[in-house]
C-alpha cells in the first residue's frame, strides 16, 4: 500500500483556537481533530482503525454494560476534571456488577467557543485516568452545538467489562441480617464541587474523591465471590443508595451514624451550605452489602487498598415491610433518611 | 419477601408538567421518572432491575461497540424524531461491523422546562425503533442541565452486538477492484431537516429516510461474508465516507454521477439550498465495497429489501497514491469529490 495522503497540513492550532461548527461536522476539521487530540492521548488500535465501532474478542460469559452523561460544572475542580470524572464513574459503574472493567466509549457534546486548550487538557485527563485503571476507550463521537445551546463540554460514556463467574451482586440481593460497608468518608465529592461553585475556601482544601475502585473490587469479589450489592453512592449520596436498595430488595436498613465515616471538614463545611453529608455524592467511594460472616474480610481488603483506609461497617439489613432506611443518631435517637424529595445539588456529576 | 412501598403515590402529570431539575438529582423524583417513563416504555427484566449496569450473556467471538450522540434539531422532523433516529444510528453503526445489534444504553441530558409530554414522545418512539430492530434497551442515565445551558434533549446511545465468525469488515479494507455499492437514494435526511428548519415546503414532502439496516445488513453478510467495507454516509455524507475509506485504505475510488441514486426532489431542495447532495446526511442507507465479483449479489439481496429498492453499483476502486475520490459527471468529465473544508449542516443527526 502506498502512504495516504493527509486532508490537512498544518497542524491544530490547540494554544489559541475555539471549537467551531466545523468540528462536529464530518468533514476535514473534524478528521484532524480526532487524529490530532483524541487518537493521540487515547492510543490504542482499536481507535486508529477509524471505523464507527471497535470491534474486540470477548470470553463466553457474562458481559456489563453501562453509561453515565458527564454534566458537572465547574469542568475542572479540585480533585479532578470532567474527564477523569467520566473515566471513574463508568469504570466504577461497570466494577459494581463485579464485573472487571474494559473498554469504554466516548461522546463528547462541546459548545462552540469552548477553548481547545481545555478540550486537549479533558481529553489527557481521560485518557490518564483510563490508563491508571487499565481500561481502553476504544470507540468515540463528536458533536458540536452553537454557543449558548450548551455548557462548555458534556460527556457521555458507556463501559463494558465482564462479570466473573459465580458473582451475582445486584440491588435486589439485600437479605435481612446483612451487613452494609463503606469503603471511606462519605461526602468529599460533593462538598468539593459546592465549595468551587461558591468561592468557598477552608484551612484543609476539600478535594473530590473522584477514583477508580476497579482493583479494590476486584480483590474483594475475588476473596468473597458472594457478596450481595455493591453500588457506588454518586448523586443523592448514601442516602439515595440505601433507599434504593431498601426499595429493589424490599428490606428494612438500619445505619449507625457514629459509625458512617466522614471528614471534619466535610461535616463543617455541610452546614455553611445547609447540606447533608449523607445526601451529598461521592465519586471514589462504594456501599457493599454481604453475609454477617463476610463483612470482616471484606473490610480488611478495603483498608489495604489506598481508596479504602477508612472503610467501615456501617449497619445492616433488617426486615421492614416499609422499607424503611433509619439511622441511630450519637444520642441514641433514630431517624428516617428518606428519598431526598426536591434538588440538592444540581450538576454535581 | 414483602410488596415493597412506593416512595411516591400521585403519577407524574405527564400532559401538562416540565423536566426540572429534581429530575435529575438522584432522588425520589428521578426515581418516579424512570419508573414511570423509561421502564414502561423499554419494559424489559434488564432494566427493571434498577442496578448502575446491565449484565447479560455473550457468546465468546468478537464484539463491536459503538457510541454517537445526537444533538439534532428540531427534535421532530418529517420521517423520524431524535428518538428513533437515536436508535437507527446506533444499530447502523453496530451493523456497520457486519455484526448483529444486540443491546443498546442511552444517556439523556434533557434541559429544564422541557415538556415532559415531548420526552414521552421521544421514549416511546425509542421503544417502538428499537423493538422493530430487535434490540433491547437495557440501561440508561438522565442528567438534568439549567435553562439555557441545553437545548431540549440532547441523547447518547451506545450499542453492542456480536461479529458473525468470517465476517471481516472495516475502512482499511477496500482494495483495487472493488465495487462500491450504495443501498438507495442520497440525501434524503439531510434534505429533510433542512426544509424543516428552513420552513421549505416542496409539492413532494420528503421525509428522512431514518431506518435501522441490520436486518438487511445481516442478510448481505450471509450470503457475502468477505464483504470488505460497510460505512453508514451520515454526517458529510457519501463524499466524506468515499474520502475517509480512500484515506484508512490508501487507495483511490471512482462514482459515476449517473449512477448515484438522487431523488429529484431532492436535487431541487439542494439546489434552492445551495447544497451538494454528495454531503448530505442519510440516515438509512449504506456504502458497501466488495470484490468485483460479489457485487452483483448483494444489490440483489438489497434490492430485496424495502430499505434498498434504488441499491446500486456506483463505481468502484483504483489505485492512487493522492487518494482521491473522483467523480465521473453526467457530461463525461471527471472533478475531485474532496473533503468537507467548512462546516454544511450543523446538527443533522
Amino acid at each position: 500500500m502506498t502512504t495516504a495522503r493527509k486532508p490537512y497540513v498544518r497542524p491544530i492550532d490547540f494554544k489559541t483556537r475555539k471549537v467551531d461548527l466545523t468540528h462536529g461536522s464530518g468533514g476535514r476539521a473534524m478528521a484532524q481533530l480526532i487524529e490530532e487530540l483524541f487518537e493521540q492521548a487515547f492510543d490504542n488500535a482499536l481507535l486508529s482503525q477509524r471505523n464507527d465501532q471497535a470491534v474486540f474478542e470477548v470470553p463466553q460469559g457474562r458481559l456489563a454494560m453501562t453509561t453515565d452523561g458527564f454534566v458537572i460544572s465547574p469542568l475542572f475542580f479540585p480533585g479532578g476534571d470532567i474527564g477523569s470524572l467520566a473515566v471513574h464513574g463508568t469504570v466504577n459503574d461497570v466494577a459494581m456488577a463485579g464485573a472487571r472493567p474494559l473498554y469504554l466509549s466516548a461522546g463528547f457534546i462541546v459548545e462552540e467557543g469552548f477553548p481547545l486548550a481545555d478540550l486537549r487538557t479533558i481529553v489527557q485527563s481521560m485518557a490518564a485516568a483510563a490508563s491508571d485503571a487499565g481500561v481502553t476507550i476504544v470507540t468515540g463521537d463528536t458533536k458540536v452545538v452553537e454557543k449558548g445551546k450548551g455548557d462548555g463540554v458534556f460527556i457521555t460514556t458507556t463501559g463494558v467489562g465482564m462479570v466473573p463467574e459465580g458473582v451475582n451482586v445486584s440491588a435486589d440481593r439485600a437479605r435481612p441480617g446483612d451487613r452494609i460497608l463503606v469503603s471511606g468518608t462519605m461526602g468529599d465529592h460533593g462538598v468539593a464541587i459546592m465549595s468551587k461553585r461558591e468561592n468557598l475556601s477552608f484551612e484543609t482544601e476539600i478535594l473530590s474523591d473522584s477514583a477508580a475502585l476497579n482493583g479494590m473490587v476486584g480483590r474483594m469479589v475475588e476473596a468473597v465471590p458472594d457478596i450481595h450489592v455493591l453500588r457506588d453512592p454518586t448523586r443523592g449520596g448514601l442516602a439515595a443508595v440505601l433507599n434504593e436498595i431498601a426499595l429493589q430488595s424490599a428490606v428494612g436498613i438500619r445505619v449507625r451514624e457514629a459509625d458512617i465515616p466522614i471528614r471534619p471538614e466535610v461535616h463543617g463545611a455541610c452546614e455553611l451550605l445547609g447540606l447533608d453529608p449523607l445526601y451529598v455524592a461521592n465519586e471514589g467511594k462504594l456501599v457493599a452489602f454481604c453475609a454477617a460472616g463476610d463483612a470482616e474480610t471484606l473490610v480488611e481488603i478495603m483498608r489495604q487498598d489506598p481508596l479504602g483506609r477508612e472503610a467501615a461497617i456501617i449497619g445492616e439489613v433488617i426486615e421492614d415491610a416499609q422499607n424503611f432506611v433509619q439511622l441511630e443518631t450519637q444520642f441514641g435517637g433514630a431517624r428516617i433518611i428518606d428519598w431526598l424529595a426536591g434538588e440538592q445539588l444540581p450538576r454535581i456529576c
